[in-house]
């Protein structure tokens, strides 16, 4: 390929690789804000989803324009797609950041329904698989693709956990049904979030891989 | 583009044409089995998920196929990646259709808990998305793509009405916990399947037009 061809591709990770970042400062703040129960940082959060919104398409036009230019084949053709997939994954991400701090601002403002431990330990685990299904983005590692992919099960069973949690909470105290009501939420969103960085793992591994590793993972 | 090209293409075309009908057939057999409490016909649709995470991958292996072999430009570029896109968007509405489903088969073992009337109201609603924004791509229609995101609004702003009944209704009688909580999760899952008719209906807008129309919608 020509290096026209090249420094476009560089261009085109350095653009997915600041929406990567700009998900992740997301997530970190809602998961601040939802720990401290800081209603302005959950409400930034909110606000600035319209900017990775802004961004996904910039990256999906970019990817789009490299096909229709270039016409690039093997490991760079599967490159381009696998970012313009991956690019959809983390828009998702934003989108779901965003829906968690919008619980988060509400649950700031019933500080006496105490907070799941359980759902730090998936904000952890959610954060850590979409922190490392960036890094084997970044360098390619199949093997950390794979972690990430494992992880999800972890993730999936307390979010079961939850679910049963919540359940028998209000059966006994229905008075903060709202904010156990939230708290679920919260969890499904940080089940979703670990989902989508469990796409982006496969699709690391199908980049690397050139195989479609998809729907193997237990459910 | 060559006479074997346009023979790659038709073939994708009735590939995800199948995948489209089998998804769609799911959906009327997980609704029919919840509006008849039939345990028997929501379990067949949890087991026919399968076949379609199977054509799902076998659209994805054929568009980068074509991509690869063929190296499309402009209309034709625009189509496979689409089809790459809306096949990730028939398998999802697969995959919430199966857990629509697994819920019914909860539902139809506590014949006593009421199934909230809109419910139905959503179920007909997300059917119809699904149909048109598939009927959208077939004839290339911006029009009837228009419509499915319009219809949208609808169906969430049921869910957020169902969020609402549940939590009512609960606070009135826990007695029937696990049932309402099954209805919203089942409320829930066809919120996402109209949310993915809607990704759909954006790719056919797109594919026509060669303008991205996400994020345009209101929230």
């Amino acid at each position: 390929m020509t290096l026209h061809f090249q420094r476009e591709v560089e261009k085109l990770k350095k653009m997915i690789l600041n929406e990567a970042a700009a998900v992740e400062d997301s997530l970190q703040k809602a998961l601040h804000a939802l720990k401290n129960r800081d209603l302005e940082l959950a409400r930034q959060v909110v606000d600035s989803d319209d900017e990775i919104d802004a961004m996904e398409i910039e990256v999906e036009e970019e990817g789009l324009k490299i096909l229709a230019l270039y016409q690039p084949v093997a490991i760079d053709l599967r490159f381009i797609i696998s970012t313009i997939k991956i690019n959809n994954d983390l828009e998702r991400i934003g989108d779901l950041t965003a829906n968690l701090a919008a619980r988060t601002a509400y649950l700031a403002k019933a500080p006496d329904v105490p907070i799941a431990e359980d759902i730090f330990i998936m904000a952890t685990l959610a954060q850590k698989m979409v922190k490392e299904s960036l890094d084997a983005l970044v360098n390619m590692d199949v093997g950390l693709a794979q972690t990430v992919c494992e992880t999800d099960e972890q993730v999936d069973n307390l979010h079961k956990k939850m679910f049963i949690f919540v359940e028998e909470t209000i059966k006994k105290d229905i008075s903060n049904l709202d904010g156990y009501m939230q708290q679920l939420g919260i969890s499904r969103y940080l089940e979703r979030i670990a989902d989508h960085a469990t796409n982006i793992a496969e699709d690391v591994m199908y980049m690397v891989e050139g195989k479609i590793r998809r729907h193997v993972r237990p459910n």
